[in-house]
């Protein structure tokens, strides 16, 4: 199978800030043991903080790629646009949070994504995007 | 008159995805009739999946050009930034959206863009870029 | 075609009342603009300041007309009923609008209407009928 | 002074019904006192239970009059319809009701008459007329 | 027993429009059938789509006629004036819908006129109506 | 026809408390009466103060049942659990109240249960039951 | 009649500010006109910026005074204490207001004096505390 | 590790009903899948409808099991009792759901267990119970 | 005085756990030394954490104890149905807290029990209980 | 112990006015009794009209004083300032209300002193100050 | 320029409480600081814990000082009045506080203060005063 | 100190359009006399219509400069991500507005930046600039 992880804002700063709520590890660690851990799949990584960015990469990917784990950041409370996109795609998206959101501000609470997304995985930290994988269809 | 079609996040697809709720033809498709009915109008084509780039166009058309149709997708419920910029320029602007967004989901029922907007137009799939052209004040 | 104006409450005073939002012209001069610009329509009008006689026209123009321009004035905001009607009929209906009224008052911002109707266009004056008429499917 | 008296829906039932609320005098016998009290005006009386017929009463009213006393009932709370036509008339509105509007249900506290009156006399019964009289400007 | 059913707006149409709702009967044959089967009463039948008029049949049944059957369709929702009609009136009315509105739009959960109705029946089809003679108090 | 009317809190007391609101009589002799009046159904009776017996019994009668009589009382406001289990089952059932839940609290004018049920009757006391199995699909 | 004019903060700039809201006339001169015209009345008058002393002062008139005209100006909408005094005092209270509150700002709609008022009259200038003052019950 | 799967309200149905929702196997069958997968855990399963009955279990389970993987049904959206159970306890608590919660109702949205829960897994049918064991901390 | 103390769900951990807001005494302690310093009274303690166990007990205690001290704990913010038997019942109930629920969530300041409640305490620990027996009528 | 009950508006009127809800005792002769009961305490009263001097006294009494029960009136639901001066001083606060003010209007069930408070009690007419100044830690 | 600093409701109390959010420093000692840095403005200096005497002193220093640095404390949140006083008077009020109340409790993000001011600094203590003269206009 | 100026959407326009609401100079302008009145600091101006170039300027400089000057526009209205980054980053961040937000459109009025930023200054036009800089920690 062929993934690909797409990160919202902020997560570019994951491992060197926040280490309370997000964890030690930098992505690109995170990463590499993903590809460690699943031989089989082919998965690729992008992080953009540029809203239409994302979209752009949703729409790259949303037509070709096997399932794609979307962790919007912030875009997550705010962004119909995104949403849009998750619902204009043919590639199953799976939501994923390495916080609970629900245990946080009550605007995080409220997801555009999670309505076109396949399932929503959140709490587990860097293992979220672990069992997101575990989750796309097979 | 010189003119310029802006369109907002997703609409890249239309043509491709969706086809029941926004037709089979291709933007391109639409522009090219559009041109070949209006002959006396010189009508410029420009999509972007990123909020600021849209933004920037407005502005960089907003002074020098006699009108504007936009239809800034999802951006339209949650971007009070292109709201701004629609009542920060000179040239009118129509907003138009394919499909009734008021026969949508409740989210898509506000528009931060209609209060700057000269008017809008909404429900009539491509038809709707047609009709905003002929609104434009003459 | 065989199409019907019906105009709500209020609108009967066009022309002679607040000129600054409805324009100078009254109701019989745009109808017959109207009828002089589309020779290949034929165009009724009518106009009733009571909610209910606006559902008897919609009832009965809505079988057998093929296309209904409505405004509903003040009714628009308020009127399940007319709502209702619109959705029980055959015949495509526009919603129309003089004023912008997404650029007005919070509580004209809501319309029963919009969800039963073909499409919506406000904003544009007298120029709303024109393009009202234009957007009816052929 | 040529003043009119407009009474809306269910206050022709005054002084037959829920005379706890609305006093024991019928409409009839408390214009003929007021008839009495002002002999320097004309006092005229309308009443309808049709919200579209107290729209035409108002056009008809309301470019020729000197003041109208608007007891729009249950109207009040819920026609945007009338409080356009309040707005779109020249003749001052004093908008009266009988009972403290206030003191009574939750949807009774809104008013979309009142944003286009000149003033608002409520809670002191029949004479809430006789005040409306006095109240308005000579 | 001396009964009126009493109908709102749109009912005219039932049996010809959205069967699927309403059912396929006309409401002339249903008051054929509910006659046939309640011999002992005396039923009149009304219907109309202005909200005054209703208002005026509640007055003129409500203090002589021994039940009321009222479906003021989408007047329901928004009516606070035949709400007051029917609090104003001595006759019991019940209140009834052909579709179970509280599994319908948002919108149409409301009703102004259970507060002052005996009692509400809902969902029933035409049986609603035959439900409702039989829970007028005998 | 096989029937079971359910019970939900605090109904058990009927016929002993609050007897302005809902009678004086128990619902033995309710019961009883039903039995009585419609010899050709099979009328069962059950109550239970506990919202997951209520659950429990719906899916023990809701495949094998010909209708069931749900009077949910106070969970009808607050049981999304009661509503799922109305929604999950194959026999109809009809939502009853004794008192009208729309003229007391605005808390009770809510119900989770409405949207599963075939139809509502409330505001009748006893009656709304009989009428209950009147409503049954025959 | 002994009748006390009670009115709350910011009014003592009356006549000396916002001239296009509140007019041109002092206090000190409406109070003095009042006087003249009501001759077979006892006018006194009492202003405060303070909330507890208008409370102070309403105790001490309610129960010997036979009529208050009061104007809590800003603390109209959000004083639960004044109201509490008002409903707590046995003299009537006429809640009056010179500008129409409800054609201003929303947070101006809500009174919590209007409960307690046997009527509120706004709009009119002065002239509201004049019609005050002959709302009193003789 | 010792685990329990607790099931709310309705889950007992699983493969009998609504299969277009929650999939055509019974909770038997995936509970025997389970546990043949990870063969290195002991898992239990427990369903009740009842809202007490659950929150027993969880003081029960957790001050001594490994894991507990919570499917509270429709307690979700309405029960702080069982939200409170989840925080008063030791073990690890994992909230799924069959469905994807944020795609229904807008009811659905609100949970009072994930404020307590390490995180969630939504829309994954069955599935979602896998990904809920292998998310338990090691 | 015979006196019956009912604890709603979770509070049988009361001393195990969350000490920091419920304190270390277990109730067991608590009640024996209540039994010791009310003599005069006959103190029974009940804990359910079953809505529906904690409403039979309210109606078996409820026509024959002298007084009732409820602690509701989660139930108290959702259960209309404990509310309704709290009305309808003789005996008079206390309603009390050991935290100060207002000083917590949001969704812990409304109290479906208040309304029925003689009176509320909250915030004392296991002294509110002592509070509120001495808060019995006498 | 040194004591202090401050009350806020209108609490002076207490047994005088209203005393179906605040009984037949003036608070003179409340002081009294409780200072009667009460003797190892030394008990100070204060009551005022004016949210400010209520928080002059708290200032005063709470860097001094022992406990302070404070029953703030109206202004309960209204002053953000009371509040923050109840969580600015050392001694700790009570407060408490005669009537219950969860089972009255709306806007009385919310305290902006509740948050500063050690507890609350109300609903025991001049009782719940004896309860108070037992509430207080010793 | 002669410039006056208001203080509202608890603010006498800085240095000594709540250190963490308002510093260590008196009022006193700031104010000293501020008149020796500013040697070219007479900085007076007004605290009250009465909201009618801010409005007194607002409307005292209005008409002939040169600006006013506001900080209303808990009123700013609550007081319609104060936002009055602050419209009516001509000399400029610039609003401060010393914390960040955008990122306190959610009653705090209100201020009825803002809407008449010049500008509004908060965040930065007791140099949120100085910022505050030196924004005055020149 | 190493500072940096951050400017959202549409304040490149500054100094062209709406000079009513944002002053006549350019912001080059603007940043000259800036860098001209502050000698001992290094001023640099970054301006993005693109929300997240915004936020990239912000993870740029969030960790080395001193201080971050941040006016984000119609961005402060809506963006959790950029309130997200600011709250990420270490380099102090104080929120600025020329206009003063709270006396514009409801919508102005919730800014996602405050909880995040050290302060806000907002309504002194090029000022406000100036006022950041000299509110930023020494």
């Amino acid at each position: 199978m062929h993934i690909i992880i797409i990160n919202g804002p902020n997560l570019n700063l994951t491992g060197k800030r926040e280490k309370g709520i997000y964890g030690e590890e930098s992505f690109e660690h995170i990463i590499e043991k993903l590809s460690a851990e699943f031989t089989n799949h082919k998965i690729e990584y992008f992080q953009s903080n540029v809203e239409g960015e994302i979209i752009n990469k949703l729409h790259e990917a949303g037509f070709s790629y096997d399932g794609i784990i979307l962790n919007a950041g912030g875009y997550t409370h705010t962004s119909v646009a995104i949403g849009d996109a998750v619902k204009a795609i043919d590639t199953p998206v799976i939501e994923v949070h390495m916080s609970n959101i629900f245990a946080r501000e009550e605007y995080r609470h409220k997801s555009f994504i999670s309505e076109g997304a396949k399932g929503v995985i959140c709490g587990f930290g860097a293992n979220s995007y672990r069992l997101g994988i575990m989750a796309l269809p097979g």
